[in-house]
């Protein structure tokens, strides 16, 4: 019961008292995460063209676009709380959020082994990392993203 | 060619190699700094509440919120490089260079200064470094963003 009695009050109030979780407006809420997915978006997407040989590898830039990457995925999960349905966000989310959970989840180690290869310093490290952290990306987009 | 011309000066004469800097699209520029803006605003603006007796201090939630502002404030300036005109950014953004490059500077400073506030873990100390925060997102705004 002392357990339930806050769970209950974070519900009531909506959004939890995390550092991320406080929005005006629920449109606020969305932007906040679209925003979020943005940004890590354009750093995924230069790792992905160095490990895709598209662009040379530089051990410099790959550090410090896999830095903005770890970062920036601990952001949008706060955007997706209670009653903050909307923008490409399929009902899927609120509605399995064990789920989503596990995919937040498995992002976020995934982006901590990602740093990790990319301060390894050779390509190939970079590559093995950014596989699992592509397909994390796409099974979430395919479950619980828009067409 | 119109639309070419542009991007191929762009790369010729160089984002900078930093993290940040490689937008395929300037659209992607501008929606990358306004990206980063916005998250930056919705925790400056947590920070704010607290600083001015609207919501209860939390030490612990004024700590995270200094934390993504420091790291996120990193961000946009990269998506302000040559030929990135457009969006709410002021062309004054490209002639003055030097005052823009200088304001950045200014928030990398105070926003470093509100993390060491933060982590002092009173609400006096955190008062003392929003202000001089505000006073450079203010500056910056009136000199270089659209109304």
């Amino acid at each position: 019961m002392k357990t339930l009695v806050p769970l209950i009050l974070v519900a009531a109030c909506g959004f939890s008292m995390s550092a991320g979780a406080q929005f005006a407006k629920i449109d606020d809420a969305i932007k906040y995460r679209q925003s979020a997915m943005f940004i890590q978006s354009q750093h995924v997407a230069r790792l992905g063209a160095m490990a895709g040989g598209r662009v040379p590898y530089d051990a410099t830039a790959a550090v410090a676009n896999a830095e903005v990457v770890a970062e920036i995925s601990k952001l949008p999960w706060a955007g997706f709380g209670p009653g903050t349905e909307g923008g490409k966000a399929k009902p899927e989310i609120w509605q399995e959020q064990a789920k989503f959970k596990e995919l937040n989840e498995r992002l976020m180690s995934d982006t901590q082994k990602l740093l990790v290869a990319a301060k390894a310093g050779n390509l190939d490290a970079l590559k093995a990392a950014m596989d699992p952290l592509g397909e994390t990306c796409k099974t979430c987009h395919d479950t619980f993203r828009k067409k």
